[in-house]
C-alpha cells in the first residue's frame, strides 16, 4: 500500500468511529448478472452512517410519494453537510434529502406517528430485504454515541421544528435518525442492497419490483447531484457515477444497468468523504467504462 | 397549443430577446448514427446565450488544460446564475464554469492577451467546425444590448479582478463574454455542435478527436451538476441528461453514446430555464429511455 | 388615542403574550434627582422578555469580567434577533449579548455549574435590589410557554454547544434563559431598575456602586448599538438613547446623567420592537433634549 | 514612542498611501468655546478617505432631504466596508451611508445630473466652508490611484446600477466618489470641519445654521452606529463617541456640545481603522469624561 497517496483522517467525533483502523479497505461489486466480486475487507462490517439516507429516502417515498418534495428540495446545497445557513434563508425547507437537515425530515416522515423503534425496525427490515441478509443490525454503541454528541443535528431538528417542518417531538425524530446512521453493514451487504438502483427498481435483474423504474432513476439522479455534500460536483467529475458516501468511510455507487458497488476505507478527505474509496471508484470507473457520462 | 401548460415568460432584460414570439418551438435530435430528426422551428436561429459556455469551456480547457480548475471550482453553486455572494465567501473563485462568474473567468482565459475580436473569432470558428456549418454568426444587436445593460456582469468581472482572478482589463474580458452570449444558432446547428459530447470527444462517431474521452465525460458531468444554475438538481431529477440552458430559451442536452439534442422555446420558468424546452426533454427522455440514470 | 398611528401587532408565539390587550400604554420616567413621573398603565406588570438581557449581562460581567468577550462579540449583528446564520460563519461566537444567541451564552455563564433555579433566583434578587422592590416575580405560565415552543432557542443553544460555547447541558442553560425572559415587571419597577445605568453605575445618585462607571458606560454603548436587533440603527437615529426592547412591548431607555425611562405598549413593529413605545420615546427625547447626540 | 503598542499596518492598496510613514501622529481638539488644541503632526495633511462620507452625506441630505433613506438604510451592516453580499440579499439597497456601497449612492445623489467635477467642486467648497479654510484640496495622485485600482468599488456601483439604485453612468458616480476620498486635510482642518456636529448643526457656537439640530443629531447617531464598519460596536464600547474613520488613518470624533476631535495615525487595525488613533481617542474620552454614555 506504500505507493498509495495519503489515506486521510478517520472521523473522530465519536469514539466508536475514532477507534477504527484507517488501513481497512474493502470493495464489493455486484454486476448485472448477479456475480459478486470482492476484494480486501469486503466482509468486515462498518458504520454506514449517511449511506442510510438512500434507504430511508426510498422508504419515505414509499410512504408519502412525491408529496415528500413539498418538505424537501432536490437541489445541491452548495454548503457543508451539516450547514444550518440555508435553512434560515429557505424557511426550514432543506435543500435535498441527503444533507443532514433533509435526512431529518425523511426520518420524521418515516416515524409517521409511531414509536422510534417501530420506524427503525421497519427500515432495518427493508435494508435486510434489499440485501437478502437478515444478519444486518444496528450498532447500539454507535447510536448512543451519536445521540450523546449530536448537538448540531439536535439544532437542525429543532430549527426545522420552529418552521413546522418537523412534525413529531424533535427528540423522537432524532432517535430514528441517530439509529439509522448506526446501521452496520459490510461491503457485500451494501452492494447487494444497492442492486435495486442498478436494476431499474427491481430486486435483482428479473426480481420483484421494489420501486418504479422512474423512482429508481430519480434516486440515482439525487445521488449524483447531492450524494457527496459540497463535493458532489467533484465526485461526478472524477467518478461519473451516482454515489452516496458516509462518514464511516463507506460509499455506495451505482452504474445503472451494470453494477452496484460498495467500497470502504475509513480515512476521509476534507469534504468528509472516503479518500481512498473515492480514488478506488475513480479507477473502477476508468477501467470499466461505466461512467454515466460516456464510454471510451 | 391550447392543451400545453403555460409557456413561461420570455427574457426581457434586453429588447432583442423581449421581442421574441413566445410561441416558437424547435427541436432537433442527432442520433449516434448521424440521423437528424427535426420538429417545429428547428431551423430558426435564436440567441444561444449561456449555452455558449459549453463551447467556451471546451476551448479554454484546450488552452490551459486542468490548470483551469485553479481558477474555477467544479461544484453546483446553490445560488442563482448571477449571484455575487458566493464570490465574496470564496475569495473570487467562482463555483463552476457555468455560472456567469465562472464563464467570465473562462472568457478571460480564452482572451489570452489578444484583442477581444481575436478570441471571439476563434470561438466562432470552433463552433462552426463542431457544427459543420460556416453560416453561424454573432447577432451584433444582441451583443450591443448585452453590453449596454450588463451591469451585473460588469460587477462580477470587476469583483473578481479585485481578487486577481481576472487577468485582463475587465472591459476586454466582458467584451469576449458579451459577444459569445450573442452567438445565434438554430436547433439543428446546436445539436450538430453537441455531437462531440455524445461521441466520447470525437467529431462524429468515427470522426477526428475534438477532446479526449475523459474530457468529454467531464464536460458532461459539469453540465449535469451545474448546467441549469440553481435548478440543476431538478433537471437531473426530471430529465436525467447532461444539459445546458440559455436565457434565450435554448437547451442543449446530451445522451452519451446515443444522441445530441437541441430544443428551443423562449418562455422561461422561474429559474431562468426554458419551460416548454425542459418539458419536451423530459418527454423525450421518458419515451427513449435515454436517461443516464437507468432505462425502463 | 384615535389620532395615534396604528399600534402594531402583539407577539403571538405564546398564548400568554397573545392574550395581552394591545391598547395598554404605560410610561415611567425616573430623573436624576429621583423624581418619578408616571403615565398610563405604569403600574401594570408585563413580561420584560429581552429587557432581562441587560440585567443578566450585568450579572455575568460581575461573575467573569471582561473575559466574557472571549465568548461573545460586541458588534451589531445586521440580522434578526433569532438568526443562526451568523453563528455558522463565526464558529459559534454570537455577535453581541443582546441577540438570543448571545443571551444564551450569558445565561450559561450565570448558570455557573449550579441548578437553573439557583441562577434564576440570583438574577431575580439582583433585579429586585436594582428596583428596590421585592415583589418582582417570574410569570411561570410565560416560562412554561416559552419552554414548550422555544425550538429556535433550543436550536441556537445546541448549535453553540456543538462549537463548545455552551458549557452546561443545553436544556439547563435554556431553563435559565426561558425563566429570565418570563420576569414580569411594571414600568415603574423597570425604570427604577435602570437607574444604575443613568448614575454611572451607582444605585441612585449617591448610592452604592453596582458596577464601575466604565462598565455602566459600556453597557449603555451596547444597548445603543445592539439593543434593538436589526433596528438598532433606526432607534439610535430616531430616539438617540441607549435602549433595550422586549417582545412583550417594553423598552428600557437611559439618558445618562438625566433619566431612566421605561415604556410599555404591546403592539410591535416589523422588527419586533414596541411601535408606540418607540414613538413615545422619540417624542420624550425630542421634548427633553436628552438625546446623547446633542441638544437643541 | 517605544512604549506604545504596535502601530498596525498602513493601507497598501495604492502607492500614495503605502508610502506614508507609519510613525506620524497628529491630534487636534476644538472645544465648544472655539479653543484649538493641537499635538504632534496636527498640521500635516493626509488623505481623509472615508471621513469624506460624513461631509458628502450632509451635502446629499441638503439636496434631497429624508428621501435619501428610500435608497439607503440606517443600520449597521455587520459586514466589512466593501462587502457586496448584503446588497444581493437586500436588492441593491446599502445598509447605511458609511459603507462603500452607501457612499456611492450618496455620490450619485450629489452628482445630480451634473459633470463629476461640478459635484466634486461643490463638495470641496462645502468642506472649505465648514473648516473656514480655502486651502483644502484634492490630492490628484490619490484620486488617480483609487480610480486605477478600485475594482471592488466599480463592482459595487455596477451592481447597484443593475438594481436601479445608481442613476448615472457608474463611471461618473465613481468619479465623484474616488475624488471625494482623495481630499487631503490635516487634523486641524478636520476638527474645524466637524464643529457643526458638536454645535447642534451650527457653524460655530453662535454661528450660521449648517443643518438643523435634528439632522446634526442624526448624523452623529449614524457615525456612532455605523462609522467604523464592522468594528463600530467596538468603537462605541471603547471610545463612546460618534466617529468616522478613514483608511488613511484619520478619525473624526464628536463630543456633542463639547468638542470636535481629529486624530491621525496611519497604521490600521484588522478592521481597517487607525490603531493608535482609536487608542488615543479612548484615552481622550477617558480623561475628559466626554463619552456620550455617561460621565465618571
Amino acid at each position: 500500500m506504500a505507493a498509495l497517496p495519503e489515506r486521510g483522517e478517520v472521523a473522530t467525533y465519536i469514539p466508536p468511529l475514532a477507534a477504527i483502523d484507517p488501513r481497512h479497505f474493502g470493495l464489493c461489486i455486484v454486476t448485472a448478472d448477479g456475480t459478486v466480486h470482492m476484494a480486501g475487507d469486503a466482509l468486515e462490517p462498518f458504520s454506514i452512517q449517511s449511506i442510510s439516507k438512500v434507504f430511508a429516502l426510498t422508504q419515505a417515498l414509499g410512504k408519502v410519494g412525491e408529496a415528500l418534495w413539498n418538505r424537501i428540495g432536490r437541489e445541491p446545497s452548495g454548503t457543508a453537510f451539516n450547514s444550518i445557513v440555508q435553512l434560515e434563508r429557505e424557511q426550514g425547507i432543506p435543500r435535498n434529502p441527503f444533507i443532514n437537515a433533509g435526512a431529518l425530515v425523511v426520518a420524521d416522515v418515516n416515524l409517521g406517528g409511531h414509536e422510534p423503534r417501530v420506524a427503525i425496525g421497519e427500515l432495518l427490515r427493508f435494508v435486510r430485504y434489499l440485501a437478502d441478509d437478515d444478519t444486518i443490525a444496528i450498532d447500539e454503541a454507535v447510536a448512543r454515541a451519536e445521540q450523546a454528541t449530536g448537538f448540531r443535528n439536535i439544532a437542525l431538528a429543532n430549527y426545522m421544528k420552529a418552521f413546522g417542518n418537523i412534525r413529531h417531538a424533535p427528540e423522537l425524530t432524532l432517535g430514528v435518525y441517530f439509529h439509522q446512521c448506526a446501521i452496520a453493514m459490510n461491503c457485500r451487504q451494501l452492494a447487494m442492497a444497492g442492486r435495486f438502483l442498478m436494476h431499474g427498481g427491481r430486486h435483482g435483474r428479473a426480481g420483484a419490483r421494489v420501486v418504479s423504474a422512474l423512482r429508481a432513476r430519480r434516486i440515482n439522479a439525487l445521488m449524483l447531484t447531492c450524494g457527496h455534500y459540497d463535493a458532489s460536483g467533484d465526485f461526478a467529475f472524477r467518478v461519473g457515477l451516482p454515489g452516496k458516501s458516509g462518514v464511516g468511510g463507506g460509499i455506495l455507487a451505482i452504474a445503472p444497468g451494470r453494477a452496484s458497488i460498495a467500497v470502504w476505507s475509513p480515512g476521509l478527505n476534507t469534504s468528509g468523504n472516503s479518500k481512498i474509496g473515492t480514488l478506488a471508484l475513480e479507477r473502477v470507473a476508468e477501467a470499466t467504462g461505466w461512467s454515466v457520462f460516456g464510454a471510451g
